[in-house]
C-alpha cells in the first residue's frame, strides 16, 4: 500500500523507524546458525531480561514462536493443550498445532475481556494416565493482550491464578504476548512481572514495537535449547540475521515509551466512533490497549462491512480489517498521528450518515 | 468381570449370543488381505445395503472406523473438520484425529438433544482458499445416537437440513453411527434413511448388536478403496477374520427386533429412578434410546457418583459407570432382563436412601 | 480362493485348525477394552512368558504390532530408526511410521543373511543432542526370521552383537518376529533366547502358527502400558476378543512343533525347484526356514514372474507370490503336504520346460 | 566469530557488501504477510525470471524452502519421495519431512558425482494404486551443486534424463538449488537451463550469493500460491520483508559473477593441499565449485580431523568443517582472498608435517 494511505489494519504494518534503519546499517553481524551473531544475542539476552526468564530465541514471526512453544511443551505423542475459542493460535495460525504439531486441541470459551474461566480449564483437564480414551493435557495457552477481543489486557492476579492452577495439575502455562508490552503499557508494570508464572512466552517485535520482522520466544535454557531445535526443523534458522536484531533493539528500547499514546489515540478514536450514528462501540469498555472493534448496526445504517472496507479505501484511502459481516477492526500504532485520527472519525461518520436508514 | 454381576457400564459388554458361537464355528473363512474371505464379503455387502451405500469395509473398532472415515476426508494436508464438543470422536478416542491424522479441530456446542445448530457449524466454516491463516474446512461430523447426550436420537429431517449446509460448502457429511441401528428402531424407519445425506458411516456391531467384535465403515466404492488403504497403514488389516464376520452377520440379522425391548428396559429404568429421592432424571425427555444417564443431587443425598458405584459394585452387584462428580451412566442391552431393571431400581433406592440428607 | 488351490503365497493364508473353531466355540470373553476377557488375559501371559518378558498385549495385526512398538520408542518429536532396507517395516507397511508415527527413518543395506552391519549401524547412529541439524536416533529394528531375504534366520550371537551395541548408544532395540517362532524352530532353542536384548518384539499367531487373527506386542510392563494406549487410539481395541484369543492358545501349544515339518518340505520344494532348467534357487545357502524365494533365469527361458504365476494359477491351480521381474516366493505352512510339493515341483518344470529358450 | 578468523567453515558465513547495507537502508517495504513489500515483489519476480518459471517466493532459509516444496508435492496422506542417501534434505533437515510433513522417504545410493542412478531410482518408484503395502511415490529431490558430495556439478543432461523418468511415472521432480548458481557458473550457462524439467526449486541466497538471510522457492503460480499458505504455517510468513529482499536483489545482480573467482580459488586451495603429506584430496576430480573436501590419512599422520580443527582454529584463526573422523570441508567465499589461500594452505601444512608418522 502506498504511504497515502492511512494504514489501520494493523500494527503490523508498521515500518521501521529512521533510527532502526540506522541501526541496520550498523549492525554487527555472524552467522547465527553457528550462533555467531553478536546483534542477535544482544537481543535475546536484552529481551530474556525483560521478560524476567533465563534466555531467548529470535524467530522470523509470532506465529512461529508460538508453535515452536506449543511443540515444546508437546512434543510427546498424545498431548492435548487447552486454549481459548477465539485466541490467535486457535483461530488464524492454520491450525499448525494440529496439522505440524499433531497436538489435539481443546477449547473453552474466550469471556469479552478476554479471559478463559478457571472452572472451565479445570474442566477440560485430562491428565489421567490410565484413561486409554484420552490423551494427555500438557499445556495451557493464554492471550496478552488479547488481539480478537479487542486488545483486552489480562493482570498480573489473574495470569498467577492460572499458574497457580496450572501448577496444580503438573501443566505447563503458555503466554502468547505478541502484544504484551501494550499490556504493561496500559497497566504501567514491568514486562516480567505479567509473565513470572508461564513457562514460555511468544512476543513480538514486528507489531506496535515496529521492527520489520522478528519475535522472540523467551523460557528456561533448557526450553530454549529445544526451542532452537525446533526452529531449525521448521527452516526458521537463518544466518546474518543481526541486521533484523538492531532493529528490534530499537524497538525493545526506543519504542515501549511510544506505545502509551498509541492508546491514547486509540481511546480517542474510539470516543469519536461512539458517537456517530450506527457505530456501535463503548470506549470505556472495549478498547484498553490500541485495537478498537466497532460493529455497525444493521439496524439503524445500510451498509455491511466489507462495502463499509471498500468505500473507505478508494474514498478516503483509510484501510480497516473487516471481521465479519458488520464487525470492523482498526488498530492504531506510531505511524497514526492524532490528525490521523480526527480525519479517520470524521470519514466514518461521512459514510456511515451517507447510508443511514 | 464374572457373569454374576449386572453390567450396565455399556453395551460393549455383551456377549456373542449362542448363535454367534454357532456361526463362528461354521464360518468359511479366507485371507481378507488378500479379499479371500467369504463371510467378511458377505457382511460387507449386506452393511452397504443395509445403509443404502455401494461399499462397505470391515474393522476392529468404532475408533479405527471414525478415525479411517475423518482421515479418508481430510487427507490433504492443512484440513479442519467441524464437529461437536460433546461427541465420542472429539472427547474418547484420545485425539486420534489430530494426533495420528493431523486433523485441527473446530467444535460447536453440542444441544442437549445431540444436535448442533446450523448456525455455529455455519460460522465456523472456513473453505477460502486465499486466507493464509485459516485451515481448510472439510468436513462435519455428527453423532447417532449421542453417547455423552445420553443416547438421543438426530431425525432424518436434522441430518437432511445439515447435508444441505455440506453441499452448500462443498463439505463431507460423516456419521459417527455406532448405535445408528438404536436410532432407526426408535424412528422405526430404515437406517438408509438416516443416512442419505452423509458420505461415510461408522457403523458397530459390537454394542447393542452383540457381536463380540467389529464395526464397518461405509461409503462409496471409491471411499471404500481408499478405506482399506487406511485400514492396512493402522494395522486394522487382518486375515481369517470371516470368524467374526459370521457373528456379524447375525447381529445385523437377529438383534435389530431386540433393541425396541432394549429402549423399553431402558425408559422402565429410568421411570424407577426418577421417583427415588436424590436421582434427577426425566424419563420422557432424557431417555430415547438404551442410554440411561442421571444425576446425584449433592442438595438431597450425601453421596457422589464414585463411591455410588463403589457400593453399588461391591454391595449388590451391578456396574455403572461414573461420567462425573454426581453424574453416572447405565446402557440397557440384550443381557438385560425385565427382573434386572427391577433390582436395579430398588438397589439404587436403597443406596441413596442410606444417604439421605 | 478356493480350497481346491494350493496356496503357497504366504504362510497368512493358514485356515484355522479344527481345533481352534473348538476353542473359539468354548472360550470364556469379556470386554478387553475394560480388561475383562480371561482368555486374552491367559493368551498375553503365555506369551510374554514364551518369550522371557513381562507382559505382552493382543493386536489385529502385526503392522499394527510394529507400529506401536516403534512409536512407543519413538514418541517424542524428532526421532530416527535405524532399519535394514529390505526389511518388513520399510518396505511393506505403507510407511506408517512416517506417514502415522512420524518417524525419520535412516535404512543400511540388508545382507543376503538378513543382518545388518554392526559398523553400518554404528555410523548412522546420531546421538548428539547439540546438532540441531539432525534427527535424535532413538531405535533400531530387525527382524526374524527375515522375510524379503527368504525367511532367514538371526541367531543368538548376532542380535546380541546388535544389543550390546544399542545399549552403548542408549538406544532400544525392536524384534519383528512375525515368524519368531520359526527362526527359534530352525535354531532348536527357546523363543525366549532370541529376544534376550530386544525392548519390544511384534509376534504373530497368523502366519505359521494358523490363528485366523492377531499378533502380541511383547516387552515391559510400562511399555505394554503404553502400548496399550497406542493400540487405542489406532483403533486396534477390541472387545470379546477372546473368541481369537482362544485360537491364538492353541497357536502357541499346539502349533510350533509343525513348523519343523514345514521346514522339511520348505526344503524339499527348493531341492526340485533347484533341478529344473531356467530356476535358480541353492537349497542349502537360500532356505533356512519355510520360505522358498527362487528366480527365473530369463537366459534360459522366455518367461517371466507375472506369467509363470498366471499359468501355475489358471491351469495347475497353484498360487505362488510375485517379487519381481523374474523373482517369485513360495510360502509352505500346516496345510501344505509332502503330496503338494511334489504336485509344484512337478508343475513347475513342466511350466519351464514349456518356455525354455 | 571475529572478523579476524579466515573462516571456511561454510559460505553461509558470508557477510553482506557495503551495497547490501546500503540497499537494506534505502529499501521501499511494505507488509508483506499482506503482499505489500515491493521490494519483495521485486526480488521474487527477478529470480522467478532468472530461472524460467512462473512465480517464487521469499522464505527465511533453505531448509524452510525444502520443505515447502516437499510438502507441497506429498501433501496427500500417504506420500513417499525418492532421494540420494548424502542429500541435504535426507541428512541435514532434521528429518523434518518426516517429522512435520509426514512423508516416507526412500533413498538411493548418490554417486560420488552427486547424481542417483536411473536405475535405482526407477527401482523404488511405487505408484501401483491398488497395493495396500506401499504407500505412493509422489516425487524425486536432486541436488545441484551437491554439497556433501563436495560442491560436484549436476548437469542439464543428467536432469534431463532424471525429468523424462519422472513424467513417465506421473513424479514431480524438486531441485534443492541452494547453490544452483555455482552449478551454473561452472557450466556457463544460464540457470534457467538447469531447472527445465524441475517443477520446483529451492534457490538460497544467503550462501555465496552473500545475502545476510533468505532463499526462494519457484515453481508456477499454482505451486506458489499453495507454497505460500504452507510458509505461513511454519511460521515464515515475515512483514517488512524488504530489508532483506533488497540485499537479495543485489545477490543476483551483482554476486555471480564473483563466484567464478571463488571457484577458482578453491581449485588453488585444492591444488596447495593435494602437495601436502598425509592430506587426501584430487584437485582435478574432487572439486567443481566452491567446496573443498579432504581426508587425513592415518597411514600418513598422528592427527585427526576434530584435533586437526582445534589446532586450525586456535593457533592459526582458520575455522574448518569436520565431517568425519578424518574428512575435513573448506568452503570458500567472497571474503576469501588469494592471500587467505596460501596462508591457509602454508598452515594446513605446517599443522600436517608436525604431526607426520
Amino acid at each position: 500500500m502506498s504511504s497515502s494511505f492511512i494504514d489501520l489494519r494493523s500494527d503490523t504494518v508498521t515500518k521501521p523507524t529512521v533510527e532502526m534503519y540506522q541501526a541496520m546499517s550498523d549492525a554487527k553481524v555472524g552467522d547465527d546458525v553457528y550462533g555467531d551473531d553478536p546483534t542477535v544475542l544482544e537481543l535475546q539476552e536484552m529481551t530474556a531480561t525483560l521478560l524476567g526468564k533465563e534466555a531467548a530465541l529470535f524467530v522470523p514471526s509470532g506465529t512461529m514462536g508460538n508453535l515452536i512453544c506449543v511443540l515444546n511443551h508437546c512434543s510427546e505423542f498424545g498431548s492435548e493443550m487447552i486454549l481459548g475459542d477465539e485466541c490467535h493460535i486457535h483461530l488464524y495460525e492454520q491450525g499448525g498445532c494440529a496439522t505440524l504439531g499433531r497436538i489435539h486441541s481443546r477449547t473453552v470459551r474466550t469471556q469479552s475481556d478476554g479471559t478463559l474461566l478457571l472452572d472451565d480449564i479445570e474442566q477440560q483437564i485430562r491428565t489421567a494416565k490410565d484413561n486409554d480414551h484420552f490423551p494427555q493435557t500438557k499445556l495451557v495457552c493464554l492471550e496478552n493482550t488479547h488481539n480478537r477481543m479487542g486488545g483486552k489486557v489480562l493482570t498480573v492476579e489473574y495470569i498467577q491464578s492460572v499458574g497457580i492452577l496450572c501448577q496444580q495439575y503438573g501443566l505447563k502455562l503458555h503466554m502468547d504476548g505478541a502484544r504484551l508490552m501494550n499490556a504493561a503499557v496500559q497497566l504501567d508494570i514491568q514486562p516480567a512481572r505479567l509473565v513470572e508464572c508461564c513457562d514460555s512466552i511468544s512476543f513480538c517485535l514486528s507489531k506496535g514495537l515496529a521492527a520489520p520482522v522478528g519475535s522472540l520466544v523467551v523460557g528456561t535454557h533448557d526450553f530454549i535449547r529445544r526451542a532452537k531445535r525446533l526452529r531449525k526443523v521448521l527452516g526458521g534458522g537463518m544466518r546474518q540475521v543481526g541486521v533484523l536484531a538492531a532493529a528490534g533493539i530499537i524497538s525493545l528500547t526506543k519504542m515501549p515509551k511510544l506505545l502509551e499514546l498509541d492508546h491514547q489515540h486509540a481511546k480517542l478514536l474510539a470516543q469519536g466512533l461512539s458517537t456517530i450514528h450506527g457505530c456501535e462501540i463503548n470506549p470505556e469498555s472495549d478498547v484498553q490497549t490500541n485495537i478498537v472493534v466497532f460493529q455497525l448496526n444493521p439496524n439503524k445504517i445500510n451498509i455491511d462491512a466489507p462495502t463499509f472496507a471498500t468505500i473507505l479505501k478508494n474514498e478516503h484511502q483509510i484501510l480497516v480489517t473487516v471481521q465479519g459481516k458488520f464487525r470492523c477492526r482498526f488498530v492504531v500504532h506510531y505511524m497514526i498521528s492524532e490528525e490521523n485520527i480526527e480525519y479517520v472519525s470524521q470519514k466514518v461518520k461521512q459514510v456511515l450518515e451517507n447510508n443511514k436508514k
